[in-house]
């Protein structure tokens, strides 16, 4: 790809090196090599810059490269420039239209031509498959699914009866959308009788879900995951829960049901979210934290359960002086006992 | 559906309204619609009845509708009462008994004529279906299973050999029934020496398991979920563990080997359970929490370690402060330094 | 099987009792039965020694019977001599070579003929598959995978393109190993941006994974666990880690991007590990704690975040009162303001 390609395909302009210059790859500041475009996002690796073997570079809007013999690729966010350039150089694969003898679609189904039906793939009553749409071998699409343009569905995947994957989803291998949601009531014996699951779990466009994660479906109406979501490997997300549009969801994490998580959220790894509760846009929960209340939009919550972040780090740096500071008090304690009055 | 017929579905009888009332679902307080049926569990909403536009409610024994023109029907449990309604509503759809083309049945195993086996399901040696059992595509029944009447296996289940599945179970996608325990020695180089994993799993009648959870055979003997227990979506049970009746458990929670989880105990989403250890009848642990040792019967512990939860709520009260406490620890200690004895 | 064969067998020497005498099975002190054998590791358990209704019994080197009607194989670790017996008496079953009709392989795959292939497993391009592979029902192998000599993969398993399995390797059922990790930037709108997961996942020789496990492909290189590695259920291996030599990680446990777990590292139960750190050799860190910092060679951690186990301990116990040492702290105070200066 030329210079002057690249720039195109990555919102940059250049400001120096030949607009011909042959880039073919992207990669980091101490891997990149001849020939290869790398970037600078973190003002505190600009040293690396004199040494690296790399032909072009992504910059910010200020930084500066002190070399001249390197094409400077300007940008307003060298990270995402660089994104860019790793797509345009590793695109999806073309689609090759193909239905494998093996699979298997009930007669009522509606599929798009322009699909990749892999082997052994089942396709249930009445399901729709849209143009473009590639499922990978052993997936299995139950009655009435219907799934948008562009879609990925890898092995193993299971899309239960009545749920909605919008276009642009990927979902991973051994993933689980639509499982009946945890619902119990306990009858006079003390016996759990099963609560019908009559809803469905609806992806909008550009969802992504990690592989062996298993979304529940509601127990009436709908679990919703919006736009551009993206959820990670051996996620829960519970029935009836509403996952807003961006939001992030780190791998191991847990949503028990009915909760709502706003928009660009992060939930960090093995995070865990109670039932019937609302955290706010932008809100961030790091690792291993959990919340059984309300989590206001913007702020930053750890712990189990979770506070203030900032508090949190100063209480986690008490907690491990912990038995001194018994002892302490002790001491404090025997002293004023000592001591009349 | 006639209110008459919902009263004798649901072990109710009716108080108030015309036997012959069409009633046609049930749903919430809030969303139920006219010739739907609702409930009232919690005294805490019952000025929600004056605006509900249900035609029926549940009632428990002492509740009042406040309200001539709303059906009643009075029951020991309104939210049982109301499962059993929806369950009425929702039944399971009957079975149709076919095998498909693609299904791979070994010739030694006996399978009941009374049987879905949908599209290229695999069932092996010597394993023995039973009549109503439907198993959804692409789930593979090692040699050697036997599935008792009226179970439903999901698409991408695994069930390996030996184990045996009882009567009215469900098992939802891409669970792991049976796959070998973590056991290993350490030999004299340090490396590890995996111990043979010759035990099985049996799961009782009436027991469900969520979708991508994984339920290890026993290294000798038996794994075994008793009667009634209710296991959600990516819980881990470790070889030789046992779970008793009516036992539930939470989401993304894990036992280690060789633990016992007695009666109706409730273990919450994301908690940990060591090996080698008791969980009395009646115990809860709350979300996250975790416990190395036995736990009496009839507690409710949380943290990590468990602790009795009212204790526990105590000390995460003080921990949000723990800053400020060490703080003001250190200003008593230097106004007792600055004092003479 | 004779005592002196299961001497051999086991690396041990019969210090009393017949050679010829027939030892059919392997059990613990409590469960072993006549013509069986079973092993004492812990002194703790020596006075079982005199009940126990085995035959022979595995004995370190400074252990004594007790008995003289008990045969005794003297060995270096009793616990290995029994894993080895156990081994003796469970060999795997011998592999039966054989292509299932209905398993589906890419003709541009290479299959050695002494593999066994069962029902609708799926083989892609240029796949190669070692001698003595067994590859279950329903387990698929995306293009370019290769698998080396006598691994076994799980129905239901997911090898994503161009993943390197070893030689005696086991993958449980369900679990993926190659997905894509979880790599996004943010771009000006906000949106998550894909980046390219270009890497792979490479398993060395004499690796387990459990059932239900998520082992991403590295978004560049390799995702690499190393030779000896047991890998549990429901275990997330983020992209591009490094799991080294002898490294047991439980079920559950989580590792972030680009994290380095030494050789012999023990991780516990849940366990979570942030990205682009270190955990050392022999370190281990306990159920349900986690780390976002450098683990030293050989150091035991616990908490959340960990430090020190021993420390943790006396923590825990502290954290128990903490309601208590609040009002202890109040009271001083209230002494302290009582009293003039």
């Amino acid at each position: 790809m030329k210079l002057s390609d690249l720039a195109a395909a990555t919102f940059s302009t250049i400001e120096n090196g030949s607009p011909d210059l042959e880039i073919n790859a992207a990669a980091g500041l101490d891997l990149a090599m001849e020939g290869e475009v790398t970037f600078l996002a973190n003002p505190r690796y600009t040293p690396r810059l004199a040494a690296t073997r790399a032909s072009a570079v992504f910059l910010g809007e200020t930084a500066e490269a002190g070399r001249t013999d390197l094409a400077v690729l300007r940008t307003r966010d060298p990270y995402v420039a660089y994104t860019l350039a790793l797509r345009a150089f590793h695109p999806e694969p073309a689609l090759e239209p193909f239905r494998h003898p093996s699979a298997i679609v009930d007669e009522t189904a509606e599929v798009d031509e322009k699909t990749e039906l892999h082997a052994n793939v089942v396709i249930g009553r009445n399901a729709r498959i849209a143009a473009g749409v590639r499922i990978y071998p052993n997936a299995v699409i139950y009655d009435n699914v219907s799934i948008g343009e562009n879609s990925i569905i890898h092995s193993g995947v299971a899309v239960r009866e009545g749920c909605e994957i919008g276009s642009n989803c990927i979902i991973h291998n051994n993933s689980t959308i639509g499982s009946d949601g945890f619902g119990y009531s306990k009858d006079v014996e003390k016996h759990w009788l099963k609560i019908p699951q009559t809803g469905r779990v609806v992806l909008e466009d550009d969802v992504e879900i990690g592989a062996n994660t298993a979304i529940d479906r509601a127990s009436v109406g709908e679990t919703l995951v919006k736009r551009g979501a993206k959820i990670d490997n051996l996620v829960q997300i519970g029935h009836s829960c509403t996952v807003d549009e961006d939001a992030l969801i780190c791998s191991q994490t847990g949503l028990a049901g009915s909760s709502v998580i706003g928009k660009r959220v992060i939930l960090a790894g093995q995070v865990g979210i109670a039932g019937h509760l609302t955290v706010g846009d932008d809100a961030v929960l790091t690792a291993k934290s959990a919340t059984s209340h309300d989590v206001e939009p913007g702020k930053v919550i750890s712990g189990i359960p979770g506070f203030d972040n900032k508090e949190w780090l100063r209480s986690t740096a008490v907690y491990r002086k912990l038995g001194e500071i018994a002892k302490r008090l002790r001491d404090l304690e025997k002293r004023a006992a000592e001591r009349p009055d």
